[in-house]
């Protein structure tokens, strides 16, 4: 994977060009190159034996009601900050690298890769650094953003409860203003909050949990909506050192993922949950989902490293394991799985969607470093991120699970029991289409506020037109460049057709195919751009295989799922409840 | 789901003209009711609870080897024999009630949904059963089939070996010739058998092991191929009470389908496995393969139960659960999950593929007992079945598999945790592209050996063309009628192209997206079959429904699917195997 990793990065997306901004002055390859190997390092040798057991050996509530993690796990947590790759993306003023963001995302591919159950706790704790450093006050970052930073402690993001899932204006947990100290507006938080990943063990001295809550009109009501919603920093133990009211009222068992603690958290229970406010009333919402585009990077960028995961160990297998001969022949010697047909097969969709998701998710990366490196073409990027993010969070996800499935069927049974990994690569998989927003809200995303600005499509048109001209002048490419460019022409009909009567409501039943027809378009973009790109490398066949993989097998999967959509099918919302 | 059933077996399939032939002289609607209600009640009120704790607590050796399962299954597989159902399908003069064989599968369909780890031992047993009466002696059956009649043992099937998967001509466990007795000519049987299920436990007195071993030529060498396989029974207690050489190496630990032990057994190991052939040398694999089809209709019908039963619970759950408002609305009260157009989706998916699966398996029922009752259209039946059984084995535990998926997809964070079935269902469902054939070799049979033979494809075009026509004549289906003829022709060009060489290997490239268009295009016609046959039906707004999804969100894919095979796409042959 290492030698696509840096194809991908100083190749195809020019890492090094960043060197010359301000913000990289004085940064050379040597020096990703060098973070890298490091976190190459610790997945293979701490994380990678940490995840079985903390699948096998899940979280569990002790006797004195704290939660007690296997100990590899602690290992795992601490050899990540040793790396220091916590601290790649921030800022050099509040003691950060300032590495590009693709290669942070590109470090923490190799941790996702070795074990997502570990990598909860680090990720999490990195976003909450990263919004504590935008909109926290010097006071609060020095006092609950810096020992994240050390490493000290770790953080979380408390927005869903019981009774609300996605709908997140409709949240209850309430903050009642009690008066203020040096670190701000000081409140008493009351409520329930559902599915804290990282929300309670003992893996750090203290957990800083941002916690999203209304506060209520004089009259005691809450504001209705998502505009009510304010933004509060909620430690485990104030900083006076005594225990804060925040409780765990139980863990959530679940179907894979389960190194990372999954909490039911009550906050202002029986003791007073003291929290500060972030930032001005009302900005809660806003302020969580400034970090959004790279929250939903690194689970696609987490889906595509499972999907990853799972193509090497089958690939191994199926070049190992004799099995069977070519249809036909009878006698002779048995053949190795990856010489039959549909193995092949297999082989070629796990490559297609585990690099392919890969190479998208840290395009979208080199796009926010477009934008925070102040590149001449920020805007642009921007507005080309803006469109691309619901597929690098939803595309891998919904693809590696096809792909993780792949390889439990290359091994057959073996694939099926708990002696190889597959299993549990799957089971984890099936996360992603759900944490971060789910699959159907993606598709929201994309088809009602991102595909419906004009000039969002329009940069995104303009890329693979020039993915396209630069195919075309390879004969060997130009079948695949018209394929390409019919499915762009395509793809806009759609839109317009989903649009057509310029209601949202209406617009909405063709979101999820949009998504997925979508998706594959941009992934057939992505792998021609690649192969365009590979010319002369050393893995230019392997990315070719792909790539044809994908144009024969996939991209005509576009037509199918947009049929709907241009023929304005009603059927959603027409359907009778009682018939479903 | 009942009512479905009796739609599909009395309405659609017509199963009371079954007691105008001999065989089922003197039945009635009456009697399969009655069975259908027995089967209904068990499965409710005693295998429902019993299918998590088969799951969580799964079988285990204790300190004397003993394979020990929960009570709750004993319970389960013990009142499934007080129904009678395992002798639905043999004849009256071994005992059997000699019910048609939609009838069983439709009894069986109750329990699959209920509990798939439950089911493996008994329907092991009645497999066994089936094939001791098929082909063996009158002493073979009165020594080995008659106590698993009378529920007093259990039976397996050992075919696969660790260093063999799909690939049996390549067994190696021996059988050496140690004389006869009033059983048959006697064999000592030496080698090793992998993923038996049922394979050890202490449900039953006794287990009858059918073991496909090779009988040494007189210069010690195995025959080769599978046309050196002769069949064995080999069980646990030899007739005179002692304990034969069969020994459990260990159980396998699998990622569902928990319920039933997976077994690796040693035979004659320490000491000697007697073993009885049935019938001829040689003709092993032929007898195990006597009862395919049904083996084939079980696993289909099984895929479709689980598909159904996460259907259910994420019906209800999207109905009560509230969550969210139509697109573009802010405020005002919130909505039940179920009025979200991609909520819709994920259930009308589910619907069409639970439904639909159920019916096609239940068609091939009736196929079955076309041949065993020998109705008028026998031979049609035949030539119809054989080129069906691919797909209704294959179709339901693949898109059974998706249906699962989103079952858990509509239950969000809740569907992945352990609190709520539909993540067992899924894990259960993961095995039924494995077992019985993977779903590459089903792609290979339907391909090279039935597809190849133009009058099951003439046989299959005729049913097909007959529900054109049927739909033709109504207004509101003329659409859906020509999509079906339309998509018929196409799988008829993509087959031609398939074979264009003559050459299996070749074709063999093709046979896994051919399995994919085929299957979609059997299910398009079940769908308007079922639909013309539900006129008036209290079910038809249901059916309808699910039968506009699958022409307006499924039937496209077949189009996509078939391309590279239409394209004579030679990417699976050519490609390096560096590349991969």
């Amino acid at each position: 994977m290492r030698a696509l990793l840096d194809f991908l990065l100083f190749d195809w997306l020019k890492a090094e060009t960043l060197c010359a901004r301000p913000r990289h002055a004085g940064q050379s390859r040597e020096d990703y190159a060098q973070m890298l190997d490091a976190c190459e390092r610790v997945a293979r040798e701490v994380w990678q034996s940490a995840n079985r057991a903390c699948d096998t050996d899940e979280p569990k509530v002790d006797a004195d009601g704290k939660v007690q993690l296997p100990a590899s796990t602690a290992r795992a947590v601490r050899a990540y900050f040793d790396t220091g790759l916590h601290t790649a993306g921030l800022d050099a003023e509040h003691g950060g690298l300032q590495l590009p963001c693709m290669v942070e995302m590109a470090g923490n591919a190799f941790f996702s890769k070795a074990s997502p159950g570990c990598m909860g706790y680090p990720m999490l704790s990195v976003a909450n650094t990263g919004l504590l450093l935008a909109h926290g006050t010097p006071a609060q970052i020095e006092a609950f953003a810096r020992p994240q930073i050390e490493g000290r402690w770790l953080g979380t993001m408390c927005l869903s409860e019981p009774a609300i899932g996605s709908s997140l204006g409709d949240l209850t947990t309430r903050a009642e203003a009690d008066g203020g100290d040096a670190l701000g507006a000081r409140y008493r938080l009351k409520g329930s909050k559902m599915w804290i990943s990282a929300g309670e063990h003992e893996l750090a001295e203290n957990i800083v949990h941002l916690v999203l809550a209304k506060v209520p009109r004089e009259d005691g009501s809450l504001p209705e909506g998502s505009a009510g919603i304010s933004l509060f920093i909620v430690p485990k133990f104030r900083p006076d050192g005594t225990r804060n009211g925040v409780s765990l009222v139980g863990l959530n068992h679940k179907l894979g993922w389960r190194g990372t603690s999954n909490c039911l958290l009550n906050f202002g229970e029986s003791d007073a949950a003291l929290g500060w406010r972030v930032g001005a009333e009302g900005q809660g919402l806003a302020q969580m989902f400034h970090m959004m585009n790279e929250a939903r990077i690194g689970v696609g960028l987490g889906a595509a490293m499972l999907a990853m995961a799972g193509y090497e160990v089958s690939r191994a297998y199926a070049a190992e394991r004799v099995q069977g001969r070519a249809p036909g022949r009878r006698g002779g010697p048995q053949q190795p799985l990856n010489a039959h047909a549909d193995v092949r097969r297999m082989l070629l969709q796990q490559k297609a969607v585990a690099e392919g998701a890969l190479a998208l998710n840290l395009f979208c990366a080199r796009l926010v470093d477009e934008q925070r490196s102040s590149g001449p073409d920020a805007e642009q990027a921007a507005q080309l991120l803006a469109l691309l993010i619901p597929v690098a969070k939803s595309w891998p996800s919904q693809w590696g699970l096809e792909a993780n499935s792949q390889a439990i069927q290359v091994l057959g049974g073996a694939g099926y029991t708990r002696d190889w990994p597959v299993e549990q690569f799957w089971r984890d998989q099936r996360l992603n289409m759900i944490h971060e927003g789910t699959h159907g809200i993606q598709g929201l995303d994309l088809l009602l506020r991102k595909a419906s600005q004009p000039a969002l499509v329009q940069a995104f048109a303009q890329r693979v037109n020039a993915t396209v001209q630069a195919a075309l002048a390879e004969p060997d490419l130009a079948e695949w460049a018209n394929q390409l460019a019919g499915a762009l022409a395509l793809v806009g009909k759609a839109l317009k057709s989903a649009w057509a009567s310029g209601d949202p409501a209406q617009a909405a039943l063709h979101a999820t195919p949009v998504l997925q027809g979508f998706g594959h378009l941009v992934l057939a973009w992505i792998w021609l751009d690649l192969h365009v790109a590979a010319r002369g490398h050393a893995l230019e066949p392997g990315l070719r295989a792909a790539c044809a993989y994908f144009f024969a097998y996939e991209l005509p999967l576009v037509q199918a799922w947009l049929q709907p959509v241009l023929a304005q099918q009603r059927l959603l919302a027409e359907v009778d409840e009682a018939a479903l």
